[in-house]
């Protein structure tokens, strides 16, 4: 063996015990009870959790937006990612109105080229429903990227799909074998309140929330969730807020309609409330953040099963470029970072408060991910011949999140001043350790493109 | 290691991968890629399938009825398991009325001493609905039976519970952690029925069917999930045969209600038609076999996860047990012989003929059974420190069902004829080989009863 | 004309509008504007509610409860029924074990026969489910009596029919065109707590409402329009009383199962908090009084038209007859009076505190049951040629209602001291005047039989 | 009296007798029983059935589309209306964008002035979702028109609401006592579908209904409804056309939400079928016609009362006119006339088919929408003090349909050469016979502008 985890407590979507992992030409080797494996290298795991490293299913590093762009790239959002035992994620092409979607996907490649420390993927945006576009589906498909994200809203940005767009792509990538994903709220609702906070001078942070109601995103949810029973086909919802939202998902799936959906960390542990704090124009994002109760029914649908991944929707801006629209929430540029502590606050705040066990977290950051979007089993798991992605971590480090103690370029934190326990002590990559202790050992650009296929 | 699997496709609920198996000390040892292991024994698996041994979660050995016993005893029917790949089973103790729940269950494992191959536990039957029975659920379940079984039917042989009983248990078991199981069965309705056929002279076993309509589990089910809702506790349903029932429990989980259910082989791959059939009186059950679109419901409903946990109710007799009363459908003995040919059935039917993925068969009968029922992770699955109970399934081994072809002490099988591959090579009950291609190394007695804990 | 009703607000369930009403040979014989009609006899009418008199669809009059019976009999009860605005009512046969239901008819005619004032029918309550009892139901019906009653309680009367039964007496009544109507709740769950409360000596009047707790009859309500759905018949549900229970009868309404139910005044206007009251023991009446919540939700469906009518289950006893028990909840007869009370206290507390229009209130209490039990077009409305069973309501007479204020025999009201505007100032039954402010002008015996029947 | 109806059979939504009415100063002034009543003029009507007149909730007279006009003016289509036993018909205001509403209110009320033979009012289209327009529907609904319209679909003609719009227009109806309608079907997939079917050259009329498929009606409902029940208000569905719609409307009434429905008398009778008759061209309406289901369903709905409405969306074309497009089914002008036919065709197809009874016959077509539109008392019943609209049916009167006999502009029928049983014999209106026996005898201009207010 290359190298050995020794007795550690390894945690799968399946099982959690105690014993030896061992790798061998980046791949998991051999798995056995303390004592029988041997390697050139080896790693003392006694008390650290092993698992399956973490995969961030929702990034946009080195996003455009408005007149910037966002605060981490592709290099330092993968560092970050590493940092916080993530050890995959998934990114997005949007395609620009006009553009095949190959000339966006190849343009994209070139920017995060050179420049990543861990394995990604991307995610296909579309926004030009043209027959061009629709035709090129399948050929994504076959390039390796099986899943494409549609937008119910952002009229303005150009990106919005009509129902009758919708349903022709939730058509195409059931022909192909693709999985459709959501950006899911009514952008009319949220123009017709927005009009009024603006005509009423109602511009401070605060009003962010409010403006995007509850009923925004339910209805885009139930619109979507209808055309994908009528065309039984397939949908995957990102970044689903509200605890409605999450009751109509379970009684989908409990009709046979193939629902899929994920929440992100800060509509867990985070809530409205934080918009009304001084700094309050730091933390908009979209969908916004919601309230407590909604925050324990998405906690509560993440155990029974009914939510099936957390992401990050990582999106992240400095102070600065947030302060600049301070005074006008129509143009903070919304978005949150997330990648580095999207484990540990699952930990903390989910297995170690008994929210959600063990084996499930590593399900919801791992297993699921990589098998909803075509990485498993190269990914995602601990069986043997998979790659050895793998994150070791200290379950009983606490620490009290601040921005400077983490790697990526936002300089604040929405989750700043929380105590956050079971942080990555090494975080492994294809068998090649790349964090240790709060160190990188690698190097940019080591990061390969993974190709999925859904089966 | 003791014993080395080698080149095996291994399955657990989880993944999928070919590797070797090392077991030491009847615990699994250590897994690994092929090549790695050594150890004193060694078996070849090219080619074949390792999984954790079947649990038979229902299973009737030695029941008393009417005027007789079931054919197989707890040996015969131990060792029927072992050659279908069943490595643990669950059998029941049935309160007898005026008894304590302890001097049954006494009297039940005094049954099975020294008689049983394989390792097995016993659900507890209250029947006996008094302040003694509901005061010694604290006791039984600290003895290592936390599962018990009410009859919302029977009302014939004294067992059926009323619902002021059927809340009073949910109540009781969620106090002290355990978990109620019923017989989901309107009498009423069903007595209803067979009197107006016993009128008419309607007496042939093609009337069975009839007299127990779909509606008669349909209104049970409704009315336990009801009362399971009502009383925020956790139910089990024992053999559901109805596609409505299945609905019913995907819609009950969706909402949040605590409802598990399981099926039988049967239920998934016969129907009424065997009723009428020259020798149909030889297939009564309760419940009774159902059609073909119940059928498929369930195979989707056991994809999906609604449905979580295949086992046999296997409830055996002699051809000539059921002959006897062969013009009065009334008075047959109702039950079918079953733990067998369970494994080599969801093999064929279901993962050969694509309905369910291979993880999900290891789930549904390994893994899923011994973590609803408190076995877990002692046993149902390969993780290290795990009882070594495995099978060896060849999964291209193929056999035309006859009754003398098995093992077991039925002289006829409900499947007989039925071309079914997949059947197991070896079966290895705490690392030791007690079954082997048609021979059994094995002495009656060597199965040990399991304590079960749920948490 | 006869008599002519001047200047009245004709009300109906269709129309409301001031005008004459005149009358010829018992019939109404014509409607006009004021000051077109003349006749021999002429009431003057102005500022009065002229409306077709009250139907009460549920009394119990001489019913034999325990060693005892009610305090009213047919001709107090008719009485009462008269000075309160009923014209109408429909009192029940209830069949003893072993007799025939012609039988037990003929027994209840002639208890009847020579003191009722106003006119009357019965429904036929099966307590005898047997052959001679199923064939007995279309001769029933052909009698002129197409309404049953079953009871899903009562097992220790020996009334309960089991759910065979019920499905039984729907296929049947629905063969014959007739309508199949429920005491609607669950004897076990009932007798489980009230043993249990036995046990621990809780046995003040307090505990009768919790021993039958809201989910013995949201269950039972539940599973009778299962069976109605099942066998495509119609069912009424007597004296519902959860918020709960009338949620059910939309949604099965909505699903075009034909659900027909009945709430009691008794459950709109008081509460469970009367079991607390010092006399508390006066109140107890099977179903038992439900909460404030369950009240609104009540009103709220009678507004909406889920509900569809209101009667009294009059079930009178003296305070002596209930006081003998109050120690013992489970021994106190159980109902309460109120078919005097019932067409002021809808008016009051229903249609002048807006919860309901006084064309609605015509409705539920007169061209509703009217239409249901067969009645109409006799009686139930102010149509040409209909019966002139007509009241004539002072609705801003205000009496604050006390025992000895009424006519019943009774010697409590359950409404004592509070304040009800709107009392009949005359009731008319064929014609005829049969009470006038507060004085009986009639003799016993006048009220007939009214078969009728279903189209 | 001035007129007396003498004998006819006397039919409201409540009771169905028979009678003679008596007519004095334009209002009903007296009912009764034959022989009571006379007068200046006296109208046999033995064997006839005497009603209310039939009140057409949706005509568009007068319609300028694309490049012409629908052929029905106000004149020819208040004749028509006559004929066909309408007494009072609503049409539209549809707003102009960048006019207030009034403006076009007023044009409109111009171009009906001098024409129009019975009575009839207007409801408010809205399209121009402005501070202004919403400031002006509280004047509108002070002025007498408290229902309004607006579009889900026809983006083109730039009519549609957003969903921001529809939720607004719901809160300022709530709050000043409106009622807000839609046009329900979704653009955006009707776009998608016929782009689709341009591309591929389907242009012939059969495609007319294929593009705009169910789930374009489906999808629309659902969403009005939700936003009808998150604002608390109420919601007027016009020409609702599928089944699966009426199931949500009795679905959203039995949750309490306050939803109203309409059909039309061509989704109960006609089909999909039409469009693929040799001069399929002829038939084009928006929604479109849809199968057999669909209008059995239909019935249904409106038997049990989940519909409450049939109207005609009259909107009439000449051959000339619809067959100058008929290769282009796109271009083809929308609509079909139906007010002359509207009460012959409930009767036969419904009352006389035992569909629905003569008394919710009178209800869909009288009474139930002059309350829903303010219009009762004064229209839509036949109480005392009512006006005197009122339709002389001849039930037994058979005519096969032909466009001729019809006094209609639109020179085709769809409902050509069915036998329709039961027509106008008289149609009087404010007490004047305006129509007797195929002839008019009454002046244009005679009809007046009724205020409608709700309450």
């Amino acid at each position: 063996m290359d190298l050995i985890i020794k007795n550690g407590t390894i945690a799968t979507s399946a099982d959690v015990f105690i014993g030896d992992l061992g790798i061998k030409d980046g791949k998991i080797a051999a798995i056995s009870e303390p004592g029988v494996l041997s390697g050139k290298t080896e790693i003392e795991a006694k008390g650290m959790i092993v698992m399956p490293g973490a995969i961030d299913a929702h990034t946009h590093f080195e996003l455009p937006i408005m007149d910037s762009s966002t605060a981490d790239d592709f290099e330092s959002g993968s560092k970050a990612c590493a940092a916080g035992g993530v050890t995959t994620f998934i990114d997005f092409v949007t395609q620009t109105k006009g553009h095949s979607l190959f000339e966006d996907l190849e343009a994209r490649q070139s920017q995060a080229s050179g420049k990543v420390y861990i394995d990604y993927s991307l995610h296909m945006g579309i926004t030009d429903f043209t027959e061009r576009s629709f035709n090129e589906i399948k050929p994504v498909i076959d390039y390796g990227i099986p899943s494409f994200k549609i937008f119910m809203a952002y009229s303005k940005e150009g990106w919005m799909a009509g129902d009758g767009d919708l349903i022709k792509v939730l058509e195409k990538t059931k022909a192909h074998g693709g999985l459709m994903g959501i950006h899911g709220e009514n952008q009319s609702i949220i123009d017709s309140v927005t009009e009024q906070f603006v005509k009423e001078g109602k511009l401070t942070a605060n009003w962010h929330g409010l403006s995007r109601p509850h009923h925004s995103e339910i209805e885009a949810l139930k619109r979507a969730i209808y055309f994908t029973d009528l065309t039984r086909s397939k949908l995957y919802i990102f970044h689903l807020t509200t605890g409605e939202g999450a009751r109509l998902v379970a009684e989908a799936q409990a009709k046979g309609i193939s629902v899929i959906a994920e929440t992100c960390p800060h509509y867990l542990v985070l809530d409205e409330s934080m918009y009304y704090k001084d700094e309050g124009w730091l933390y908009p994002s979209c969908p916004p953040l919601r309230n407590r109760f909604d925050a324990e029914v998405l906690w509560r649908a993440l155990e029974m099963g009914a939510l099936k991944v957390v992401a990050t929707d990582h999106c992240s801006f400095t102070r600065a470029q947030k302060e600049k629209h301070k005074d006008n929430f129509t143009l903070i540029p919304r978005g949150l970072p997330g990648c580095e502590t999207l484990l540990p606050i699952l930990y903390s705040e989910g297995v170690k408060k008994c929210r959600i066990s063990l084996s499930r977290m590593v399900d919801i950051l791992s297993t699921s991910p990589a098998r909803i979007f075509g990485l498993y089993p190269q990914k995602g798991t601990l069986a043997i011949g998979s790659d050895a992605d793998i994150t070791i971590l200290d379950p009983d480090k606490a620490l009290k999140i601040t921005a400077c103690s983490l790697h990526m370029k936002a300089d604040f934190s929405p989750y700043e001043g929380m105590e956050i326990y079971g942080w990555p002590k090494f975080t492994i990559s294809r068998g090649e350790v790349i964090y240790r202790d709060g160190e990188f050992i690698s190097t940019a650009g080591r990061g390969e493109f993974v190709k999925r296929y859904l089966v």
